[in-house]
């Protein structure tokens, strides 16, 4: 039986999250660091970038979470560093002064961002998704894409505005680019008057054979006929080469291919935040290629039995990047750090995942789900899809305004409730542009704000 | 008769909006610029500033708006110039192309936006609410504070993080405080571990020996004693003379204070937009004070009768710089221009306000209102508060968003549910304080967003 008073968690994503409320009750402190204020939701998040759902409903505020759990505190920091040996977790607080965090036990659990293998140029041509700022961002450039198509003077132009290409076929490029579709050919034909939005190229590329990787082929299968059917190409076997502003190259079966199209996605890929590799260098543990620390059998680090690495930054047992894993990560850890206070904690075995199974949604009462054996799809797996998603989410306030919120975008006339386009983005958008256009109109004055 | 096919409207708020409308069906033309991709609904704007609203409900796309008017199209695109005498609207598009927009007849009405009285370099510390992304901007700094104080190390660094001043007592003002003084006392206490959130001090300045400038006496004198309640200290008589990052310095009856407060807010003074002085260099006629173009009676510019400006950037009988006035000279002027197409303009006289009272809410159940000479205050106020802003938000679903997103805020524990940081405002505020904090790690550790 240790004494082990001060736990710190860095990170309130799924596993994070979940080992801090795993210690409620438990004799300890608990200090969860986060360099954002909420919680992120991010299996919904592509319902953010698409104008379904408002950004709090899939973003509660952290320390809300947590409010009622009296031996946790939630703190707004930035962690830049840990030091192994003193037990000490560095960070910096917003404004901009070093905190120092002592703990007994660490558990860190900072997720991972999207990754361009080894072409990081392309970030500014195809951004990522991983935080509520991505979203908007990719909302305002997909909406902004049919606005400039509009007002479009040649026929070329105009093509290239509405071709939108997402890079990736799992879930969330599966997700995105189905939204996309729905956007094109049924939120948005009525809006315009110069384009016909049903003439949207949307292009789903995919290095592997297939979409939906881990997923049986008859569901790949499925969700390829779906996204067909909604009017997305999918070409599989083919990966992104090159890129810039205005184009795409693909290189496939027939083939190397550049096409114009000004909005690219990146679903593609993904590397564990900078933590993994400052606590490999500290401990001698491996980094897989995804740049995950190895972890023990009990998610802890090498020679260091007092901090934990859980969730997307972590490799064990081949485990995939999504949630589940990094919630059961999360219950474990919490469970074993309360066993080691209360003894028992050699009666705890390694982690064992409970794989609860897959699914993704297409469309509209479209999307697949595959668990424990069984495979289900369209409106059946759609609705199971709905469900689970709304029961993970936190608070019934959120729940009910989700469900409210996907009411709205299948009725009233499919409207998509959250189709602003922040001004920060837009004002991106015009100065980038007209530094490269050529525009007759002195620069400064498009990037003045108060006309 | 005279044929009119092009009518442009520079301006999609209350009174582009309503003009756009107003010409539904008629035998014209209408192309509707704005330089965001939404109707702002500006009343509700300091509910998403406070967490309660997210910005889709107040804010429905433009095009979305009109799309069911077959004469009308929304164009994205920021008007930069208007040539009187050759009739062009000058406007660059999102990709920062120019645009020639020739027109028959022109409304101008882009608005007003916040004046600092000869003091622009408070902006930066006292940032005004007219935009989504100003009220994004706020709502940050608000929350952030509290996070702030929550890690100050020593009182009067946390005092400083809890002052709250806003500046300015009109209803933007009172109905900002107020919520200010909710989150202060009824949302966020049990967030917090280290500090009470009690004990924050929200002041309300205004330099007007009242608040609520316009409404009846006993409505003033009810209004402050329920801030006063609210734990809000009121300040009448009292200007802001001088402000930094950390302070405000206030001149009332008792000299001069200077206050440490981190977040200042500023809903004291607007001044029309640029095209307001861009109209009246064009056609000789008079600026008041506040930037405003005068206009005829029946809102058109001298010497030019195709041009209208309306809303709160044209001056006309004094009319205060709220929605009502913007809606009826929006639709007077649809009006107008029908009646110039078919015939019998001259039976039209010049625009009548019809004043349908001043209203604002302070608190739950709390506001107060004044119309057609009957006064009414507390929860039948609020109600009727309640009930106007619900009817006149654009679409069922923004309605019921709005009412359910209200019900939220009022029950489950009070909780707001917008409380998102935004990342590019916490950046800004992460890179301005870690050049100014005495911080011993680099600068650059600060703001590296990998972290």
């Amino acid at each position: 039986m240790i004494m082990q008073r001060h736990q710190v968690v860095v990170g309130g994503g799924f596993a994070g999250l979940n080992a801090t409320k795993a210690l409620a009750g438990a004799d300890v402190d608990v200090t969860l660091v986060d360099r954002t204020n909420h919680h992120l939701f991010q299996p919904l998040l592509y319902q953010v970038a698409t104008g379904i759902l408002p950004d709090g409903l899939i973003a509660p505020a952290l320390r809300s979470v947590i409010k009622d759990q009296a031996n946790a505190r939630a703190l707004l920091a930035e962690v830049i560093d840990i030091d192994l040996d003193g037990r000490v977790v560095s960070a910096l607080g917003p404004d901009g002064k070093p905190l120092r965090l002592p703990y007994d036990t660490l558990v860190v659990a900072t997720g991972a961002t999207h990754a361009y293998f080894g072409h990081d140029e392309w970030a500014e041509f195809a951004p990522g998704m991983k935080t509520l700022d991505d979203a908007r961002h990719i909302r305002s450039q997909i909406l902004s894409a049919f606005e400039m198509a509009e007002l479009a003077t040649n026929p070329d132009d105009r093509a290239a505005y509405l071709t939108f290409v997402v890079v990736g076929a799992g879930p969330t490029g599966v997700e995105l680019v189905g939204q996309v579709a729905e956007l094109a050919h049924i939120v948005l034909p009525r809006d315009y008057r110069l384009i016909d939005t049903h003439e949207a190229i949307i292009l789903l590329v995919e290095a592997a054979p297939a979409v939906l990787g881990p997923f049986a082929p008859s569901l790949q299968r499925y969700t390829e006929q779906q996204l067909e059917k909604m009017g997305v190409q999918v070409l599989c076997n083919t990966a992104a080469v090159a890129m810039d502003e205005e184009t795409i190259t693909i290189k496939g079966p027939r083939g190397e291919d550049r096409i114009p199209a000004r909005t690219k996605i990146w679903a593609a890929g993904v590397r564990a935040s900078p933590m993994a590799k400052l606590l490999a260098d500290a401990t001698g543990a491996d980094l897989d290629r995804a740049g995950r620390v190895s972890v023990r059998p009990d998610c802890t680090l090498p020679g260091h039995p007092e901090v934990f690495a859980i969730g997307d930054m972590a490799a064990l047992n081949k485990l995939p990047g999504v949630a589940q894993p990094a919630i059961q990560e999360g219950q474990y850890v919490g469970k074993l750090i309360r066993a080691r206070l209360t003894g028992g904690a050699e009666r705890i075995g390694p982690f064992r995942y409970r794989n609860k199974g897959s699914m993704a949604t297409i469309g509209r009462s479209k999307a697949v789900a595959d668990s424990f054996g069984v495979r289900v799809t369209g409106l059946p797996a759609y609705l199971m899809w709905g469900f689970i998603h709304v029961l993970y989410l936190i608070g019934w306030g959120n729940r009910l305004g989700t469900l409210y919120a996907w009411l709205r975008s299948l009725t009233f006339s499919a409207n998509r409730g959250y189709r602003v386009i922040t001004q920060q983005n837009a004002q991106r958008e015009l100065t980038r542009s007209a530094e490269t256009a050529n525009a007759d109109v002195p620069a400064h004055q498009a990037a003045d704000p108060a006309r």
